[in-house]
Parts: C-alpha cells; structure tokens; sequence
C-alpha cells in the first residue's frame, strides 16, 4: 500500500492530518506490511490555511505509481479546482486505485474528473460547489462509491482514516489503532453500507 | 491570546494539529481578537516520528512572552524530558499563564518543574512515567488544575482544543466551532469539573 497524500498552499493541516496518523499505524502496527507513504504537490514547500510551513518529499510525481491518493480540503481548493497545471498533474492518478478526499478535496478529485458517475460527499458548506462534478451529492458523513471514498468537513478525515483501516484490515485492528489514538468515537462495522452519517 | 506550540523531532503530529485547529478558529470567528500563535523549537526545523518536516518560525524565543504554551507528545518525550538544553529552553516558560499538553507533552511539562503539586494526565501507557513530576496522575481524558490542562491520548487534543476553546469564550463558540470543524463529538458544559473522562 503505496499512498501519496495530495498537498497544497491554503490546505487545512487537520484534513490531512487525522486520516495521515490513522493509516500511517497500519505500519506499526503490522510491521512486515508494505505500507509506506509521500507527501506529494507541485512544489518543494507549501503552507497551510494557518502558517505552518511544512516539505514536500515528491515534488510533481507520477501519481500512476501509488494505490492510494488522499486529497485534504481548504478554501484554497476552489480557486485551485481550476489551476490547469495542478490539476493536470492529478490526472496522473486516473488510474490509482483508491482516490480518497476528506472536505473540499472533493472538489479537487472532481475537477481531475475522478467523481463522474459516482456518488461523494464534501464539507457541507461545499455540497453546492461539488454537484457539477458528480452524479449525486450525498449529505453524509463518509460516502463510498467502489475505490472512490469521500468524507466531509475537516476533523471528519480521523473518522475516514480509521474507515478506510477498518476496509483493509478487519474490526480489531481498527480497534488496536482507536486505542493508540485515544480515538473512542468511530464505531467499527459500517463497511457493508456505503454511507455512514 | 499569543500561544506557542512547541515543536521537537519525533514528536506526533495529531497531537498538535487537532488543538491547533480548534484554538486557531478562534481567530477566524472572532476578528478583532488579538489571537496569535508560533511555533517554537529549539531548531529550525523539526521532523515528526512518521516524516513530515515542518519549519519552527520562532527558534529558542524566551517564551515568558506568550499567554500559553502547547506541548504535544510523542516517543521521543521518552529522552528530551532528560535533554537539558531542550527542558532549560522551556522553563523559560514557567511565568506562562497557561501551561497545556496532550499525550506525552505532559512529561516535558513535568520535567520542566511545570506539574509539582498538580493533578495531571497523559496518555494511558504512561502513567507510571508520569507519576514522579506531579501530586497526582488522573485517569481522565483532560485534567484541569488551575491553568495546568492535560489531555490523554493523541487524539484528545480535539477536545481538549474545544475545552479550552469553551475556557476562553462560551458554549455558543464552542459550538460553532464543531461545526466548522465537522466535529459532533465534543460536549461543551463539563467546564464546571476539573476532569472530563
């Protein structure tokens, strides 16, 4: 499991940061799991929605080598939905496997055309926003249409990485990584609906 | 309010990020409020314990400056807590009026002197570490003595940014803070008990 999580100036740092420490246990937790991991954007550094400063370790990679894209939000996500250059560079996930976004990096995966025909979800405040680039905007809080998941506002990304844990591994597992995390609130056994709310 | 989260190697990032998310709104809620915060390290620029590298804008500032110091933890509390040039930079924050740390953090307040006398918690496989730097280890998941405040595990450090967030200004703020952040979980009101389980 090969994942590159989208980073970009303007993002908000909680979107990327509750599904980051979730996914990222798999690793401590399976040791002889391949699970390893970038931060991936279009330049060296970016910056948050807050001033914090923080490396891009794969500068413009080719998306098409990892399984797994995970896209945060921020406001910065609709003036970016149409920034040509960062967008074209997304599309070089069109054939990852799993294409996962937390808030309005719902519009951000749409943009890049990965929502068309399925159903997806966003910070609520957004739902509006995300209509052109899907088939039906679901008003919930996680919402899975096969390899595509979308998950809503920011801290909403805690729920989603332990979500998409739960889907690769099973119900203790997901329960070792919630009591590492001191996380007691998402409740395991959700994987045979695709919404939870 | 002029906060300073404090930043070291190998630290974990969710300790930080879930506090610095709910603390911050506060200036996007409030516009006039004086509302500022830095990150502060010993270095220029830290390493979290899975790869992220980020930039510390204030480098050994004297932190008798700032209202609030944040400390997050991680496994590497385990040796800075002995590290004198790190814990002799921290005290420099003892006239600080309020003194917050989450998970292990609360091991590099109580090596810096910070937690003689008070009632604190960590994270739950390290209350025994805990036990020589302060009166009493709590097992609650945050402790509040006067403006010592601790949090558990990890995650913890959403709500206990939304605690001290409803310290600060109301339940309605508080309130509308969760939804911001797409948070359902924390329940204002408890501000009345030193201890939230």
């Amino acid at each position: 499991m090969k994942m590159a999580f989208i980073v970009f100036d303007g993002m908000t740092m909680m979107d990327l940061v509750g599904f980051y420490d979730a996914v990222t246990r798999l690793k401590q937790l399976i040791p002889n799991e391949d699970v390893s991991w970038d931060f991936c954007g279009i330049k060296a550094e970016v910056s948050d929605d807050r001033g914090m400063t923080f490396k891009v370790n794969q500068v413009k990679p080719v998306l098409a080598g990892y399984d797994l894209i995970y896209a945060p939000g921020g406001l910065a996500t609709r003036q970016l939905r149409f920034d040509q250059n960062f967008i074209g560079w997304l599309q070089t996930a069109a054939e990852v496997k799993y294409k996962i976004s937390v808030c309005t990096g719902a519009l951000l995966l749409g943009a890049a055309g990965f929502l068309t025909g399925k159903r997806a979800t966003t910070n609520r405040v957004a739902y509006d926003l995300l209509i052109p680039y899907c088939e039906e905007v679901v008003h919930a809080r996680i919402v899975r249409d096969g390899n595509v998941i979308t998950g809503g506002g920011v801290a909403t990304s805690i729920d989603l990485g332990l979500y998409v844990v739960e889907s690769f591994t099973d119900a203790d597992t997901v329960q070792q990584i919630q009591t590492l995390m001191d996380y007691p609130y998402y409740k395991a056994g959700h994987l045979k609906s695709d919404y939870i709310l």
